[in-house]
């Protein structure tokens, strides 16, 4: 065994929602090996929460056997400093400055890399999903929040300060919707899971009949933006007034990126992106409206192929682009 | 005489309005020479522009001797070509599918690269002006048009179709006025210099005194944004009402190009920009009350230091990063 190269790269995707953790074959062109999933429970706290993504991570390693492990790669929801492996703030946590990247490493006794989660859905999905082939790749993640991340000529664009890729406080209406952060017509206002909800039942609220109210039983505080692509797919008209909306409103914002980056193509995942063609169809017909013809044809706009792994896969590529080179 | 390497690169900034030619030193650090400006008169027909661009390009030759010049840099509105240096449209100058960079190539007896005159303006402003040091710099430029360009890491950023950098066609209202590119509230329909004269007369045509009216003789169509601009320094409340709504629709689209981009520096330029810190101050304050602090901490937002000739410094920078590699 001994002076065998490493085969496996433990991946890392730290959601608000789920801990996602899985082993990740270093030469590529694999799906990872048994991507195990858990509840992040943020509530229960920093600690308990690290707890459980060591075990986790422990069990992967176990799955491959240690010595072929060159390291972990973390994705975790930013803003947070690469360089000293902080999270610096995640409100969907509650960690604030949290030298994730250290206890990980002392806990595991491996090297470890840490990354935005956006960046690492992009990268992943450039690395082995969506994006294969793609010089320049616009990712984007629609769930609880929206991120983004952009890889250019297979580097993750990471900035002045390695906050670039926040797509989900681009504004598109700048007298609109007044988002948590602050600003005003943050397309996370309109397009995140819950903003769409909340559309949803103001929707309702203006009026006319809906299936959304029986599909909730009646308590309006349960529509999820699921439930509400589930109505307009029944034929709701208020349902599929808040889809078509939510696919402009995207649109909008991915003209924008398409005009500014002139990319190859488009990735677009996360919860929200599993309503896939319903979202997909009407907001591809809106850029093509908006954009201009060059830009167009040099770009498609893609659903992510990695789906729920698009994380692990891209954390792992993170960690082997630092200490092993540029995969492919 | 022979054997010596040429010390000089001519660059060239063909505009809707205005044809401006110089020497740039191959060494940079000294500003062009003898900067030549002569009025473009597009309507003449796109063979005696080519005429009276070739004649002063011959004049700027002779200033330094043609032993000396190493070749020739355009910079013209696109979009264009850069592989086969064919200027694919351009409405202002009535140019379609117009081989330029060879034109001027066999006029002149000299190799001739060809770049985005946006591209041209933000290269120049990071080889020699206010984007110098930036590893990641927006240039936008305001004027008849709204162009923009991107250089990370002392690259143009071309995309996948040569026509990145489109900052003009950002929509900050998705439901907003209609732009001549067909889509709805781009920044061009609202800050371009004849958009805010648009907007300046609305504005009169809404009700109230104005000091406008009576600057331009009564003529409405007479209004221009410098005009608007001059009226607003002296106190009129309609034109500073134009010009604080200008800041705050340029202060989203900057805002999203911060969050997007995370760069070192955002340059400004172009005539609107001439308004100064009448427009930079409300720009610069709405930005930081929209932006990430670290993304805004990362980053200056600063008017561009070579004024009129950063278009034809950057072309020259641009074909001297194509014949004598990356200048600095």
């Amino acid at each position: 065994m001994k002076g065998r190269r490493p085969a496996w790269v433990v991946g890392v995707d730290i959601g608000g929602t789920n801990l996602r953790v899985g082993t990740v074959p270093i030469e590529g062109g694999a799906p990872p090996v048994a991507v195990r999933r858990r509840s992040t429970r943020a509530a229960s706290g920093s600690d308990r929460v690290l707890d459980r993504l060591v075990t986790m991570i422990r069990e992967s390693v176990a799955d491959v056997g240690r010595d072929n492990v060159a390291g972990i790669g973390l994705g975790a929801p930013g803003p947070l400093d690469r360089a000293s492996g902080v999270v610096t703030e995640t409100p969907n946590l509650g960690w604030r400055d949290y030298p994730l990247r250290d206890l990980v490493a002392e806990a595991c006794g491996l090297p470890v890399t840490l990354d935005n989660d956006a960046n690492c859905f992009t990268y992943g999905e450039w690395w082995m999903g969506a994006g294969r082939g793609s010089r320049r790749l616009v990712g984007i993640t629609l769930g609880t929040g929206i991120g983004g991340g952009i890889v250019i000529d297979g580097e993750i664009h990471h900035g002045a300060s390695g906050a670039a890729g926040e797509v989900g406080h681009m504004s598109i209406d700048f007298r609109g919707r007044r988002c948590p952060c602050g600003a005003r017509g943050c397309i996370e206002a309109y397009a995140s899971g819950p903003a769409i909800a909340v559309r949803a039942v103001e929707a309702i609220a203006d009026g006319g009949d809906s299936i959304l109210a029986s599909m909730v039983g009646g308590d309006l505080g349960e529509i999820t933006a699921e439930i509400v692509c589930r109505a307009a797919a029944a034929g709701d008209p208020h349902a599929d007034g808040v889809v078509r909306d939510t696919a402009r409103i995207l649109a909008t914002a991915v003209t924008n990126l398409i005009h500014l980056l002139n990319p190859d193509a488009v990735v677009i995942g996360g919860g929200v992106a599993n309503a896939g063609d319903r979202l997909l169809r009407p907001l591809r017909r809106e850029v093509r409206r908006r954009v201009f013809g060059a830009h167009m044809r040099a770009c498609r706009i893609v659903q992510s192929e990695l789906g729920d792994s698009a994380g692990v896969i891209g954390a792992a590529g993170v960690f082997m682009r630092a200490h092993h080179g540029r995969p492919r």
